[in-house]
């Protein structure tokens, strides 16, 4: 892990990869009577997001949980690739990548906990949140100083944005 | 940016304009399964706001987002003036002093977030929460010590009415 | 404001009387699409005052807002007294103890704002929480550690007990 | 309380009891209009609980409260013994691991307040969560570093899996 990343690194980036809870969420699971209620993300997140996007980036989401309200928060950003109930997360990003003819190597993920490692150690910039699991931020290139749902996504778009 | 601020530019105050998510609420964007679900505001906010009322000032809601829930809000607070969904907040601004008779320099104007900027740098008194993102705290006059959602307006309310 | 209570005035104390919003919750208040939605309240705070009750004090919540919700917490913690949509909190208060031939020297009241300094001022034990507003905290006898809906109540709980 | 478990003691535990609000939550509990809304559990517990699962560990949440949305967060996590509205959990523990041919000595049980204590005094390895009451941390043969619902009910899982 290190602290400070290469600009020529940053520039090669082409696509942005998150998983869902514990990045875009504080990890949080709100249960109501009848299951899973709430899931609470961030406005800041939301606005760099956004900015990728304009910047001619790829974004994905791809979550182990089968969630609905996940797509609900992704159409609201306009991020058209969501993958939920994914078992192997690796496997469903080489499945996103192939089509689009960009290499590991060009991808940008960030996670938080163990079954993010194999896409981790795959991607060519693996990106922890603070509070990630110590494996994880053992794993990544570079670990955000806010946590996940508290703003831990925009630090890495505003990264991958001041190169360009 | 300045820790401390005249007490003759207060006093020239007419105005307060609030941002909504991040200021009023700390940003939690809160999904059900059917969309946005909940947002959390502060009761310290709330009485804070009345009393700015009650001395005699306008205030106004800006929000970039189209939230009905906003509404509700303000219309717990007796905040009769709530414009959501607006893709230019100053030129918001601008249509709301007009007919008041109320100049820019009259206005306090707390943000945190870019879309802030623009009526930031236009207004008297331009105020950042604690957790502003870098640019809007640079831009501002005041940076309040609380975060959004967390009595930064109630800071406001009380930094207003303390020359009053 | 003192930290230290003599115990021969907290054995004095036959009521417990509590605001509502940022004494039982953190001043959260929880927006959906109709309105207010939902308050958070501590699973700590509910069994310390289960103790009080049983201890055979008289406990009261006391609120300025007209919320169901704060009846459906009541009912949960069995608390009888539960006064919403009050305007004069030390009227009510009060009309509360006169049937009860309590006096107010035998009140312990637990505030976290203005709207609270009236009946502050006339208990004969004023408590605040520690995120209580600054005149709030002056008015205090004593000034909980924790922050309302963090356990401050059951801290107040534990000192009343802890004489019994 | 110590803070360092001898791998024999560890090693030993066949059965892993939770508490459920305090521990497996912060403690919140959510109120809605009809009553309690939501509870916050903790996507990383959650992933520590099925690797736990996994190794072969008897699993079980036992709550004072009566609580519908716990059974609908333990079928989510695959745990199938619940026991909600328990007044003795002690007993209820003791029904529990008698048809399983587990001791006392070999369970490991996590509490945060009071009515903990019985049960924490009995088994092998009784653990508190940091902010649990100065009596149940007491009792506590290790008290994790992280708060209920922040993860440490993960702290827990890991410990078990160690030395597995």
């Amino acid at each position: 892990m290190s602290r400070s990343i290469p600009p020529k690194l940053l520039r090669k980036i082409r696509a942005l990869i998150l998983d869902a809870d514990g990045v875009l969420t504080d990890g949080g699971m709100y249960y109501g009577p009848t299951g899973e209620g709430l899931k609470r993300f961030n406005v800041k997140d939301g606005l760099g997001l956004r900015l990728v996007l304009d910047a001619g980036l790829d974004v994905a989401l791809i979550s182990g949980e089968n969630s609905e309200l996940l797509k609900r928060r992704a159409e609201k950003l306009k991020i058209a690739n969501v993958f939920v109930g994914v078992e192997d997360k690796l496997q469903t990003l080489k499945e996103f990548l192939s089509p689009r003819n960009i290499g590991l190597d060009e991808v940008a993920y960030v996670g938080d906990d163990l079954n993010d490692l194999p896409a981790l150690n795959a991607v060519g910039l693996p990106i922890a949140v603070a509070d990630a699991v110590a494996p994880v931020r053992k794993a990544a290139r570079w670990v955000t100083s806010r946590k996940g749902g508290d703003g831990a996504v925009r630090e890495v778009c505003d990264l991958l944005l001041a190169v360009r």
